[in-house]
């Protein structure tokens, strides 16, 4: 590669919401944004985690220089303990990222060998031919960073995620003269996260939430649940103060509720009073009026604080008749039944419940149009490249690049691992380089992929039937009965004739074959397979994976 | 069961979205309400629908006198065929109900034996000691029927379901006078739909999407595909009126499309100008301004049309950039995903598209508080039973009907099977009947239960390892190597050392049992089984089904 070029690619985040993973090279030298991972969705069976395939990194390892984190959600984060096992290479982030990365890397146990570096909006790293030098922005979570980077093919500019809430909670400011100095010096390459880029209008500031919470806690006459994304420590933040204002106690349930409150209370970013913060034990024998309680679980996660409350199976503490139950987020597409199912329980429980869009205990934490036309009016930028986003949102911040005046052919919609470059001044989209999805599966990472998720579809929709037939190593004849178990294809109690059948089938089967055949262990099998599925799917219209197996005595 | 007494339950449809199912008994006269289906989550593994547990009335048969359909959708109608092939009761519906109906009776074969009666809002039958007359609603199909039962323990209501649109499009407005009437005359108890009952306001008018539909239909200069519920059969009038306007010819895709548009207009429900209607392949010959196509697939369903269209699979026709999509459906919870990714398939085919609530182009088929409160004013029922709802809609419901007058403990929120009984006057709420949901799986109606899915939710999630062992019948010492063989647990031709490790520790597994112990396969299945387990979840952190099976020769 001659020395010069500048490469921009995603290794994750486009045509997707999660592992969000950018990086850019100049000649030999590469600088990794974000390392994120994403929920798998349920057509993903048994999978935990999905995380960016970092093949092209792992082939240019002595060239990463570093990984910069632009903010400490998990799409931006999560992925980093995989990265790191691959590759120890130096990682830079604001307190508070860095704060949420610790927790992470010592779980993992990767803490101590890491090389972490704490920066903020004035560090200016250089790496390189490259000077890269950092904006604030803000979004639902403190500590944001914008990034900006000097090559010698011009400025390009990672937005990470944000939107311009003039009032923010925490008084961090998006930096809007910074941004408009950046403009001004000129930017060759904006890229920009698109997640609200179908949402018109302009995002309404998280002070929203604040008035409306305090309005639930004045109104509430017994205890108060609130359930919100852990990392929103702005939203932590106003729980504590209407907790404050209403004079109740705090308790917190769920382990990253604990974990996130802790490192933002050491780090400052979350201020608490003295006393305040009470173990739930204790908040279960205080009057009810006096309690208040923070909680995971906002998506309906099955296993969370907020479910296990639904249910009455919290081990700690357990909803009565008249408690509010405030749910401060929106579900993300996908968890809408989930969450809906809690309501119903809470309701049932006897709660009050206060949840859904018109509460207006949420607000987003991403810019929505008017804020994206702003972020790229900012910016100026002569090549736009939209990120952090579905296709139709890559489509739709298109339409909005190029209705403030950036020209259409300077837009680029890429794929994940496609390479936009520019060599001398000559910029274009330009190859590949390895990109896609890394399943994490219990302790495999990567070992998961479509042959066993077709397997497992199959044995989820319709089960497994073995059929294990004994043969004589001496002349192939059958020894035994044919011995024929199912699992999860028809209730088993029931099904003994049914077995007999099968077993009968198996028997007439290899009567007809032929001596030759009844040679080849793989022949044997297909017959079965074929002359079992046909007459299971005859009879229950039901496709079972079917196992014969052949034991040679 | 003493002769006067009334009783009322649902065996579906409430603390639910779906597969409503209503009963009342007088004496020895039951007389049914709707029977639907629901389409199961994604937790009911393998599951292709669920219907109501019809125990009651099956232990009942000679009692039952009726079932009356209040309209057409399959959350009403879904569940016929099954009870029909228990119990050929005659049936009762309005013409349209009827045709959708006899489609449905005609796949079960089950239409020449059905007993059949169509009747409108001016029908009055009698059965047994109750008078049942009927009044117009409307809702997002046509020919939908509230009905009064007037028993010797006074009027009963059920109002299937309904929203008021004073401005229909088939001018089939909701009988506001009949309702006003039956309200003046006393209404001992109402059953009234709870689906909206969370939203505030009005819902508006399906003229608003006429009017919306007009205007997209003019902005298109290539073809027009339009995705909507096919037995909205309001819709399809408008997109049949848009396509006229706009001189568009119309083909249709999708079985459920094809069968509703046929019944519709041999019934004279849908009024498609001659010749507007041509076969897909003869559209797509045509100039693209001059088609319009109606297809299924509005829920994002992946077999249907608009999904196909979407990844170019669909065998007749295919979307060109430049082509106009209009989503006339909002997502139901659950679907918001799959629609989410047809979306962004069609943007990258180059599809204009058109979609999501800001776009008008759906309106709900139910009435929101408003109209809830209209009409629980119009009935003024002495005792309030919501239906057709999750229990948090139920809830919303039970505030609204208290709010315009409706005494609190007169007020049922019911599960399905709990009985309201009135017995000379007195009403209250006593014990129950038999109620529950129904799998139906292939050809399988109720034999798929707990433990099969249980066993399908661990084959999903981790995939199944089975282990055959072959003991000498003279001596059960091991006869041959242990054959294990996994499917869904890890991939297969990566994995003969862990398959070696296994077949190790299941021989020296055997050697550790005691000469006792070996003679009992259970022992020696479940001691395999655990150490197996423990094996694998230390190695992979994961769960497979573990099967030993031993052959004994």
């Amino acid at each position: 590669m001659p020395q010069d070029k500048l490469w921009i690619a995603a290794l994750g985040g486009v045509h997707e919401i999660g592992k969000n993973m950018y990086f850019l090279q100049v000649g030999d030298d590469i600088i990794v944004i974000d390392c994120g991972s994403k929920f798998p969705d349920e057509s993903l069976l048994g999978i935990d985690l999905i995380i960016p395939d970092i093949a092209y990194l792992q082939d240019n390892k002595d060239k990463v220089r570093a990984l910069i984190v632009t903010h400490g959600h998990e799409d931006h984060i999560g992925g980093i303990p995989y990265l790191l096992k691959q590759m120890n290479i130096p990682l830079y982030a604001s307190r508070l990222t860095l704060g949420l990365i610790e927790i992470k890397l010592k779980e993992h146990r990767l803490l101590r060998d890491a090389t972490l570096h704490c920066i903020d909006a004035d560090s200016v790293l250089t790496f390189g031919p490259v000077t890269t030098s950092f904006f604030s922005t803000n979004h639902s979570i403190p500590d944001c960073l914008g990034v900006v980077f000097d090559t010698p093919e011009g400025t390009v500019v990672h937005t990470g995620d944000f939107k311009f809430d003039m009032t923010p909670v925490n008084k961090q400011y998006p930096d809007i003269h910074r941004m408009a100095e950046i403009g001004t010096k000129g930017v060759r390459f904006l890229l920009s996260e698109s997640t609200n880029a179908e949402r018109p209008g302009f995002t309404p500031s998280e002070q929203l939430v604040g008035a409306h919470m305090e309005e639930a806690f004045k109104q509430a006459d017994r205890r108060i649940f609130v359930s919100t994304f852990a990392s929103n420590v702005h939203r932590l933040q106003q729980v504590v103060d209407a907790a404050g204002l209403t004079g109740r106690k705090l308790a917190l349930l769920g382990r990253s509720m604990v974990n996130v409150v802790a490192v933002s209370k050491e780090l400052g970013y979350l201020s608490i009073p003295e006393g305040m913060l009470v173990e739930p034990a204790e908040a279960a024998k205080l009057p009810p009026q006096e309690v208040a309680v923070l909680c995971t679980g906002s998506q309906g996660e099955p296993m969370a604080a907020l479910s296990r409350l639904a249910n009455s199976s919290n081990r700690q503490m357990e909803i009565h008749a008249g408690d509010t139950v405030l749910l401060a987020a929106n579900p993300i597409p996908g968890n809408e039944r989930n969450v809906s199912r809690i309501v119903d329980n809470l309701y049932i429980l006897g709660a009050k419940v206060i949840y859904g869009s018109r509460s207006e205990l949420h607000v987003s934490g991403h810019g929505s149009q008017e804020e994206l036309k702003l972020m790229l009016t900012l910016m100026k930028p002569e090549y736009f490249i939209p990120i952090h986003g579905e296709y139709r949102m890559l489509h739709h911040h298109r339409l909005l690049a190029e209705a403030v005046g950036v020209q259409g052919d300077q837009i680029f919609l890429l794929k994940n691992g496609d390479l936009v470059e520019s060599a001398g001044g000559v910029v274009r989209q330009s190859g590949r380089v390895t990109a896609g999805q890394i399943f994490v599966d219990g302790l495999g990472i990567g070992d998961i992929g479509n042959v066993v998720l077709r397997d497992r579809r199959q044995l989820s929709a319709d089960g497994v039937l073995i059929t294990v037939i004994t043969l004589s190593q001496a002349d192939g004849r059958l020894l035994n009965e044919p011995d024929t178990i199912s699992r999860g294809f028809v209730y088993v109690r029931n099904s003994d004739t049914l077995m007999d059948e099968i077993n009968q089938l198996v028997k007439a089967t290899l009567q007809k074959m032929s001596r030759a055949d009844l040679e080849q262990w793989n022949i044997i099998k297909q017959t079965l397979k074929d002359s079992l599925s046909k007459f299971l799917y005859d009879k229950t219209k039901r496709r079972p994976m079917i196992l014969p197996i052949i034991i040679e005595v």
